[in-house]
């Protein structure tokens, strides 16, 4: 038989374990659940070559086997994936680390992860027949979004909190989109988006509400190992709101694990929250397997900004099944940590990404991680997004004036 | 003979043919010209490998033997180059050209085509042994250079412009730069950087007054030709401030003419400048050799804002030995291309990226260039840089309020 494009097999309930066909569009389960999308794990053990991927374009379609779209032509792609895994030496000594690497998805097209799960939620969309999408964001999946749509050729309604990043505004509004602000949090434009698809019939692709949006995501997951030529990491840590990253790479590990690509891996997850908006760190030290909605929260990190996440029990999962670890992280702490990465390695990081590095420093400090380990931290979006997080003092000269050291 | 990581021979002088050595710190040629690298290119074409740097990782460092550093310890990276080129069909079609493509230098570190400069110049300084730079800028240069400096453990100095890109500022500061404003323009800082060196010994860096920007620069032109499978475009169009990018292109151009990676290419290399800064354009068009200084400069693009560059002459012997065109654009022209690369891409391109479209539209129409042509148009950057490039109009609405379509 030829090698197909895709081994996507069908879609399946985690709840109430009930199947769906892939090729036909679905939101949620009956029972209230996301939907999992699940490959054929013989026809990838059989046609599936990670030598073969090894050579492909620097993208995340390069894993296309383990994605969702099943006519190439499909594809609605910016060059999006394959980010660089960086080591940070100097930061690494400064944190008592020898072995500390930032994954480092400020250079997708948007500036964010988020466009990973946009190209493969708007790919899908487009094999499926979709003309329309609705979305609530806390600003980039909303840009994301946007920016695919108008790539695909499909309409794009965007809600997102009035505080959100301001140029996520810029975004959408470059990418043509519908957009519209909304005096309060997430889970108030999802509650908007979801009356309006109810209204007009268009297709909402809130976190996990649509299937597709994760598999995007997982390629994080898949490339860490590539990049580490299949030798997981002892510990990766994620920036969560909504969670889907975290989960992501859950899954990708899992499937990667089936096919036989990685060994029985040892990769403890890590979830880092904000001190103001930590339900999963709540839910997590008490063992419970959901969250609670969070009051009045409130974050620098405005990507964590998530006081309920649809996908709670699935990143709760993820950090019992590897043994990992929840922590929130105070906003002075984040800045502090970001000032840290920039001023040692240069890169200047988003809030969120540098929250997972103001986790390392107290995992550190209480003997979670050891120094010889080797901890991968994601930096979710480029800090030139987030102007504000940056205080800047600088002299002003008159043209002839000369400078004092 | 060992093969070697680079095949850097020397520096030579444009102008009066002088040779320096380029394991030595050089600035200009004693005859006030700028020198550029040059290299052995019968041992390129003995050791280097078009099929082997094909199966590299993907950053600019996969043309190492065609780059100035010696030692693979001295690289300072953040994984900077091989950006994707992007088939342009939507647009192509309104603006009626089967084979338009963008090459989106936006998803570089620092979100712009000057990380390959800084890349190149920081790792080359690292190597001649160099502790602190100082570099006059319109803003996205002086951030990369602050941003590989702080990689590099150097200190970097950056003037930029008061009105410079708000966020260039923020990035200096994330990367502990020493950040000065002047009331004034590009010009204007570099006077002040030219005493500040001369004061305290610090390196220059301003463009062309140090070697090795330009061999950073130069890497569009080998992955634009790799990406086409070493097929050259007809047309690639560049915006145009100091020309760094151009000239580097026509250096590419030349040089893999010289090894035989490409043909006798007919590529007709297109200057695109703001109406409100054309020194080049006004100089081709009366056939000079060199530019005059531009007085009252202004433009939205502001990294074209570039009233006398010392490269002019090298900017005007590309346009002239390929056949090439330069043309202006209007403000009005930059942001209307902006909206319809966005529009009809998805794509969130620069006002300085934008102007390529915005030429490509008027040399279409004039019948320069042929509906069948390949032609490559350079997005220098990331439109997220210049949030105030795009108006935003959005409705505010309170929590449970409901949108009618």
């Amino acid at each position: 038989m030829d090698k197909r494009f895709s081994y996507v097999d069908h879609l399946y309930c985690p709840k109430c374990s009930k199947k769906y066909d892939a090729m036909k569009v679905n939101n949620l389960c009956t029972c209230g659940s996301p939907l999992l999308a699940m490959y054929d794990v013989e026809g990838l053990k059989e046609n599936a070559d990670k030598q073969e991927i090894s050579r492909r374009d620097g993208n995340m379609w390069r894993y296309s086997e383990f994605l969702p779209v099943a006519d190439p032509q499909n594809i609605v792609t910016l060059g999006e994936g394959y980010t660089p895994l960086l080591e940070m030496d100097s930061l690494g000594e400064k944190l008592h680390l020898n072995n500390l690497m930032i994954k480092n998805e400020g250079l997708n097209p948007t500036g964010t992860f988020k466009a990973r799960g946009a190209a493969a939620g708007v790919s899908k969309a487009k094999e499926l027949g979709i003309s329309n999408i609705a979305i609530p964001t806390n600003g980039n999946a909303g840009a994301a979004w946007a920016t695919y749509s108008a790539k695909a050729g499909l309409g794009a309604y965007v809600v997102m909190p009035n505080n959100a990043p301001m140029i996520t505004r810029s975004e959408c509004t470059a990418a043509g989109a519908h957009l519209y602000l909304v005096d309060g949090r997430i889970n108030d434009a999802g509650v908007i988006v979801g009356k309006l698809c109810e209204k007009y019939g268009l297709f909402e692709v809130s976190t996990l509400k649509e299937p597709y949006r994760l598999e995007g995501k997982k390629t994080m997951g898949y490339e860490i190992m590539e990049q580490l030529d299949w030798k997981p990491p002892d510990v990766i840590l994620y920036p969560t709101g909504g969670g889907l990253g975290l989960i992501g790479i859950h899954k990708a590990m899992k499937e990667l694990k089936e096919v036989g690509w990685i060994d029985d891996a040892n990769t403890r997850l890590v979830s880092v929250q904000a001190e103001g908006c930590a339900p999963i760190v709540d839910a997590w030290k008490n063992k419970r397997r959901e969250s609670d909605l969070w009051e009045d929260s409130y974050t620098v990190a405005f990507g964590m900004n998530v006081p309920k996440s649809l996908g709670d029990f699935l990143v709760l999962d993820a950090l019992y099944e590897t043994g990992g670890y929840a922590l929130s992280v105070s906003d002075e702490e984040i800045l502090e940590a970001q000032a840290m990465v920039g001023h040692n390695e240069g890169l200047f990081v988003s809030p969120e990404g540098a929250s997972t590095i103001a986790g390392i420093r107290k995992l550190v400090d209480n003997g979670w991680i050891d120094k010889n380990e080797r901890v991968v931290a994601l930096n979710t979006g480029a800090g030139i997004k987030y102007p504000k997080s940056v205080t800047v003092d600088a002299p002003m000269l008159k043209p002839e004036e000369e400078i004092t050291l």
